[in-house]
């Protein structure tokens, strides 16, 4: 169990000189467990990823939700290689970009089109101004705390964001209808759009799965006062349902925005919409220097065939059920009390008693130590490449992570 | 010359059902020629691109700038085969990161950090956020007209966009001292930053050099104010000096947003600042799902060092300048007058008293029908890939371009 870290310690070094912060976003080094975890990671192979010092570990990060099919995966990689003996990225798109249109179209109930961008942001952000376009109003609706990207209107810091990007942005408590209902009320004829995900996952907090009627009278809200429904299924979408988050929750928006597992870690994102909206979104105008790129269209199309061919969803929310019902039965036999929350495919845990996070970091660290890459205050994300050795090795793992954790703060 | 466009047709009708416009942004056909320029893109090798119904054409669009070494640079795809093997996108970054920010700083001799992301938009909208963050202050000083991305602050278009996304946003005209002059002393105090791209290069309009005045003046009203000055080099980096556009013209910024050519057609953007930003930057919390993604950044690496080589910029100048002296002789030799304007490696021609760019049309078409794809509204791009075979095909091809407008215009 001697670990060498050396070389990502190496690294972060040279990284902190050139770069503010060494590691700055979502992947600083501060939201792990210093000292514990690779800085850098340098090869993945299906569930596997290894750091720079060659140490291998089962990866519940998935790169915090691209890698769905598993690392390298053989059909994504070949349409990848495909593409790329006749170039990707010219003036004008080419076929993937139709294929792909077409494709998620016929997967998506609700949607008449769609619309390729890079970032989760992106996407987001263009439902906003879509929203708008539409209706002729300002006003944004969103859960406090839910995370929409880094754009100026939904950043989840203040530094660098003015009062004005976020003056049209107004708020509700996810899962309290009352405040929902209270908020537009107050300002419905204001209201261009209601943002929300699937469930709540955001980082720091317990996942929530949507109360009963929660998408539904979202969706009632937004149909008697004309208010555009945008579900932000950036982290969920490809791991519940291929139709979307909102079919599996059995309600449709009006706009959704994918990213994440859609490229099996080749970068896109995708918006979709219904046939009212098609003419709003003509008239805003969004583009990027790569987001016609062929080779993350293609690489999507491979992803999401893959996805449908395996039936990717009912695996990894199998997969998900069998580590939660582990990981729930060692809590127990260690007297520990946990909450295993969010859909199986998206897994999360926390410890009773930690609301700074103390005892899964340490469940954490001892985890990292043989092998498994959790996180400690972020949803975990499972691909259809995790199987029966993974789940074995990851018990074993998380059997002296929790037997840790009690020696620690067992009264 | 019977050139053939079913295909394009027919996969533009199919595009037209399941996206909205069929193709949307900057590739929409109708800033093209429709009816004469394909509408998609299958294959591209060197300065070479072909349609899908099989016509070549020689590229002067190069992808609106991400194509700098050729379509299929093997030194490039072979960074990117090797960084394949190893997978790319993961829960933290890899050594690439590392390479890409040290080799920027090295080559930027104004910057000490890089960091980062995946469109120019990220990169122009993140250095105004930290400008704030370092100044406290609000307002942001652009040219008028010029474009810097698609986030609402900059966005060229007003569907979607509120009064409050821009209320913070003031202008000046480009190239005039006085309107700069006066927008900052009227605004001094609120000033967080002032941005500008390196010349006057946005669509429908002939590209202007700076000033010799320019650049330092805004350099001088900067430091005197304690204004940040960021350089918007998201379409000429790459393409004038590898020490950065700034540097090129003889004035250093304080930030420099890079995206397109630095990663030859693999999707990356980066931001680039002084010491003296260092902590702005770390404040401000900008991020994405594959800005870490090691694929582009070894792509990147590997474009920047073969840039150097070969010394990339100075090949594109050279072409250029031969380029432009054919296109001026020629025009000249059939009386029509037109205006060559801009850096070589980004040139762009106009004619006289074509405001709604018919002569231009025309003249594109023409070219576009014997396999030269320039563009009528917006500057071209070259690559280092543009050889002596290139230039006599193309001089070929403008050569009876001209005379088609000189036999419709000419008085």
């Amino acid at each position: 169990m001697a670990r060498k870290l050396t070389g990502s310690a190496e690294l972060l070094e040279r990284a902190q000189r050139v770069v503010p912060g060494g590691i700055y976003g979502h992947m600083a080094p501060g939201f792990l467990v210093p000292g514990e975890y690779p800085s850098f990671i340098a090869r993945g192979e299906g569930a596997s990823i290894w750091d720079v010092d060659g140490n291998r570990y089962i990866d519940y990060m998935c790169s915090y939700g691209p890698i769905v099919l598993g690392h390298r995966h053989p059909v994504v990689e070949a349409a990848v290689e495909s593409q790329r003996a006749n170039a990707f990225c010219f003036s004008l798109p080419g076929p993937a970009y139709v294929d792909l249109a077409e494709l998620l179209v016929e997967k998506t109930p609700f949607a008449n089109w769609a619309m390729f961008a890079k970032n989760g942001s992106d996407a987001t952000t263009w439902a906003t101004a879509i929203a708008r376009a539409h209706t002729g109003r300002k006003k944004i609706l969103r859960a406090n705390g839910a995370y929409h990207g880094v754009a100026f209107w939904c950043n989840p810091a203040q530094a660098g964001i003015t009062d004005e990007d976020t003056a049209n942005v107004v708020s509700f408590e996810y899962n309290d209808l009352e405040s929902l209902t209270g908020a537009v009320s107050k300002h419905a004829d204001e209201l261009a759009g209601i943002i929300v995900t699937p469930y709540r996952h955001e980082a720091f907090h317990d996942q929530e799965l949507p109360v009963p009627e929660f998408h539904s009278t979202i969706r009632n809200l937004c149909d008697d006062h004309g208010i555009v429904y945008i579900l932000d299924d950036v982290r969920c979408g490809f791991r519940l349902d291929l139709a979307g988050s909102g079919h599996y929750y059995g309600t449709e928006p009006d706009l959704s925005c994918y990213c994440k597992a859609l490229g099996n870690g080749y970068p896109i994102s995708a918006l979709m919409g219904r046939e009212a909206l098609r003419g709003a979104a003509q008239q805003v105008f969004m583009t990027g220097s790569y987001w016609m790129s062929s080779l993350e269209l293609a690489a999507a199309v491979a992803t999401v065939n893959e996805l449908e061919r395996i039936d990717g969803c009912r695996r990894m929310r199998e997969y998900g059920i069998r580590l939660r019902t582990g990981l729930a039965r060692q809590a127990a036999e260690h007297g520990l009390e946990v909450r295993l929350t969010g859909e199986p495919g998206l897994p999360f845990m926390t410890f009773a008693d930690d609301s700074v996070f103390e005892r899964a970091k340490l469940w954490c660290a001892e985890c990292i130590r043989r092998g498994v890459f959790f996180h400690p205050s972020h949803n975990w994300f499972l691909t259809t490449a995790h199987g029966d050795a993974e789940l074995e090795a990851t018990l074993e793992a998380t059997e002296a992570a929790f037997e840790a954790v009690a020696q620690k703060f067992r009264a």
